[in-house]
């Protein structure tokens, strides 16, 4: 090999000038604010573009007036972004909740006793004889939970008198209006006729507790929870709108529930993913946008209509909100 | 500062002798067998180290005679995992499996046609088109689900015959008693009496084609999957166990049923998993076990009772079945 | 076990209130702007409060005063986060800087014409032919290579000229003095006398242009790069510092570098990681800063002078010199 | 909407039947060898599939006679990765090393004495006082460099002795000579004649050492390592090699400057990488060998050419050597 052949290689050259953006960031000359800063992002490329991106996307939901679902992990509820979902409940941002069970009940639990920052990592025995219980770098004091239990014994023996065979979305509407606190995401939704789907609602403190509630001597042992109706509401909730719009906050279930119903009116319109799922690993968590297309879960349009950032939500989740719903 | 402090700082010596194992991979000079392989493990470090512990805690759990609960995500099955979760029930080396939806339908559908090898990077629009599901590398034709719908609507003809409310424990068993395929999940669970957990059975195509099912003239209406049955019936599966093993492959759901449930008892004895989670989002799924220790979902042992290895199941999880349940 | 039993392992309960705050978020209620926001992180959890512990650790930097260390990657410099990086030094911030070698290329080739927004998902050969490579979501066309040869090689005429055997610090130093962009990292750091150390020059097109240059007849082809002065310089920048503080954007040898270095003075006294990096590869570019205590290349404080944020670094490196170097 | 337009969506059907294989696992009834289990990760899915496409590329480069060149970060020589390092340099089946130069230190003192297998969760403060350096669950005495710092000083006089400036290569293949353990990845280096690129020599202690060195009364201050030599041996290297192949464990500086120089020959013929590096935040770790087609460092072909396995190394290393290299 000559050197002239192997500078082709290295130094091939090109004619084409490309049309797209200057990548450039944030200019620390002129203004500091949000605004400003966050517009740099678009054409900072990597995640800062997909964040602009996302933006861009939740901004045409709201223009096109779609019917928004929000889906989150419960550990968003643990954290604080519960304030921030309670708040685009409230402020009408969001038509459908969908989530797990541990969500439910510690938005319950935030309602009269805070969670704690902590640290992750603890001494996890001595934390288990303290009765403190970790999520990541948050301290729930087991007291909660006995809090708790007196509080939904409470409610079901309201919530079944009516019926004995109920829904998640009836448990988490009726739960929900027991609740006076404007930062609870279940009173808002209560309030503001916003659905919360919760398919697995036993799989957490919900389903605890009416295990021993169902053990109790006076109990009507054949209380159940049924999801079938919920499912069917979910579908048409989405058959029938115009245009739909998803955020999942978080992969698991909550995730695949939104983008597998839309599938009945022929896909999304609009999706945003906030993740740290792994695409690598084959998982419904991880997929990206583009693989439900091939489903018809989202819609293939010309003009991109789906982002997804790859962050931990904590990071980006209130920047969307603050500029998608909240700016100028 | 001089280079005698200096120094100090960057050699300051030890007297101490460490009582552990030397740092020591394979000879490939020796023999080459998958047992001298993986025996190595142990003193490679990092992950492989952790496969290593993986592997003690599971024959652990079998000389213990434990109860073994196999949590997996649907992407399990989906891969060629699902012969390895068949072969683990069909040999009697698990008790209890905790999975989602898809996991049913998708073992279902491979008893009739098989899922075929595709590509990440393929054009979503097109493949939509071409009526092909993607998943991860995996291509799935829309032809499956096609037959999995009759399928499934002469089996619901039966199914509510007897009830019209029925749990996913049920529609798992009773689902796998219709299939011949001995390296059905569904089959071989029903045949050995190892109960299949879902609680979002609706999450997937059995809730797709429960509610076409449902709109029919003929149908009972009234049908429905109830869930909080099979919660109660999964605790005291676990309360009244000597001893319990948990393996965890992915998270979601399905884990934190299983070491929930745990909970009842004081703890998993045991607990392996396998996760591509990440840490630092606090969600359940990158949880790993020793934060399940400070809720008392996993025993807290002086000896080391859990283990988990990062990284991609279909990587490790046929070693770890190998070694701990088939080799020598 | 009775119910009783089971309820102590459920619900054990607390009698410890916890000091710690309470997990909160933004008030979306209230104001809205980059500083009540960010504030908001404090008590929000997971990685948002390693954001703010981050930006904390980083206003204890400039208050004692401390040499900042600024690592990062080259596609740092790639990126948007390049106009940052410059105006950090511009405006004093950072004392040294450490990086590897396609942040200096790629920071004059910006000088003269811009990086261009691109997508990940692009057919590879198509834009071999086209002449125009991939960074992740960013395009380059190749006539800024053959740009750059010509000039690099005027550059190396004169580099060269004084001595043959030059250090990385110097031709950092002398490029950036040729250059006349004010967002041009070179510049400013020739500017305002902050070295920058790249111990591995040649790896990339300053190593290939190299090359072509000392295959020129009338080349001194004993002209040569050498390292080991600039290691010295480094550990005596540190050794004689007061108080030293870290900021490590991504991993690799440039945040070795760092923390190497300062281990001759017993340790960084503040450290703020930024990283994509997995702790459980066991590399260097995962390790958290504990890991780092434990070689004394970070001080061990009781009050905490290190944090480390787990995202990827557009998403947050402008919110972090936003909060810690531009505002009020 | 009505249900039947519904249908369309939900289950479009298929007419096209795919050619590629079926999706299937391991078949646990048969022989349990590592031959079988390997295998069948073919048609496992997911990363399985990538482990075998890597495996199969490595077969390629060896049926080719293909120069191979052999990536590697530090920790790979910290953990015992190094014994398999070291096999395959004195088996042949390795013609270029390239690295970072905590392998090269870290080599040295495995001759002498082990490192020891440890724990992530360590008090990191704790191991300072005692004198215990953590690299990941891996633990390395401080004495061991204390032994190291004398072995090098009497290299350093011989080294330098023969002339004042040397290279990486240099150092790597006369400190290899002077060691005697055949598992050392250095010593064999030197004995087969492959030659161990550093282009950041000094980046560990290798360069703290060398300062202590050059600070001694008695030192010819002038000694210093040049890095340009190296560069242009390793481009010819490539340049005209018939054919070359990358196998990159780990990312960085070294997995960058196997790429960069096989693009003076117009790319790599083959190329394997084992990463747990992340695409989406635009680093050359985290690139795919895709990204390296557009820039010509990989070859474009029709048939595959390159693999990726997204995983910790030590799990799948030595799974790739037994098989592509050591099996039948
Ligand atoms: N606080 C809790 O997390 C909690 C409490 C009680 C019960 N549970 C139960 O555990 C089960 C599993 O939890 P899950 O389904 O809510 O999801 P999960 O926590 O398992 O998360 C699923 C996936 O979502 C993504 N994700 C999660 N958190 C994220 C974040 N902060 N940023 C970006 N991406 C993120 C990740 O890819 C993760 O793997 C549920 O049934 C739930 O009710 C959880
Ligand atoms: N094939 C499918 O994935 C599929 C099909 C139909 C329906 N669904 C539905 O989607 C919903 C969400 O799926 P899910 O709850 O089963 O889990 P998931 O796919 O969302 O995975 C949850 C977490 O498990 C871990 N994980 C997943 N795959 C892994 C792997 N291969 N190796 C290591 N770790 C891994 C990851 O941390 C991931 O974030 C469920 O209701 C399910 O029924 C999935």
């Amino acid at each position: 090999m000559t050197d002239d052949s192997s500078r082709d290689h290295v130094v091939p050259g090109s004619d084409e000038e490309l049309e797209t953006a200057d990548v450039r960031g944030h200019d620390f000359r002129g203004d500091l604010d949000l605004e400003s800063l966050l517009a740099s992002y678009e054409t900072t490329g990597f995640q800062a573009t997909h964040l602009d991106e996302a933006i861009d996307v939740t901004e045409r939901m709201q223009e096109e007036d779609a019917k928004v679902y929000l889906t989150l992990t419960s550990n968003i509820v643990s954290s604080g972004l519960r304030e921030t979902v309670a708040a685009l409940v409230r402020d009408g941002h969001v038509d459908v909740v969908i989530t797990t069970s541990g969500s439910l009940t510690e938005d319950v639990i935030k309602t009269a006793k805070p969670f704690k920052m902590g640290e992750w990592d603890a001494d996890e025995g001595r934390l288990r004889e303290r009765g403190i219980n970790r999520l990541g770098n948050i301290f729930v004091p087991s007291d909660r939970y006995v809090w708790l239990e007196e509080y939904l014994y409470d409610f079901f023996d309201d919530f079944f008198a009516e019926e004995s065979i109920r829904t998640p979305t009836a448990f988490a509407r009726e739960l929900g209006e027991t609740l006076e606190d404007e930062d609870s995401v279940l009173k808002q939704a209560a309030d503001n006729d916003v659905p919360v789907y919760c398919p697995a609602l036993t799989d957490a403190e919900v389903g605890n507790f009416l295990y021993y509630y169902r053990q109790r001597q006076d109990t009507d042992s054949d209380i159940g929870i049924e999801i079938l109706d919920d499912y069917e509401k979910l579908i048409e909730d989405g058959m029938f709108a115009d245009t739909t719009g998803l955020i999942a906050v978080g992969g698991g279930v909550p995730k695949h529930h939104a983008i597998m119903t839309n599938l009945f009116r022929g896909g999304a319109d609009y999706a945003v993913y906030i993740s740290t799922g792994m695409e690598g690993d084959g998982s419904l968590s991880g997929a990206p946008p583009n693989e439900a297309v091939s489903w018809g879960k989202i819609k293939d349009e010309t003009e991109t209509n789906y982002a997804q950032v790859e962050a931990e939500a904590t990071l980006v989740f209130p920047l969307l909100v603050a500029s998608a719903f909240y700016a100028g």
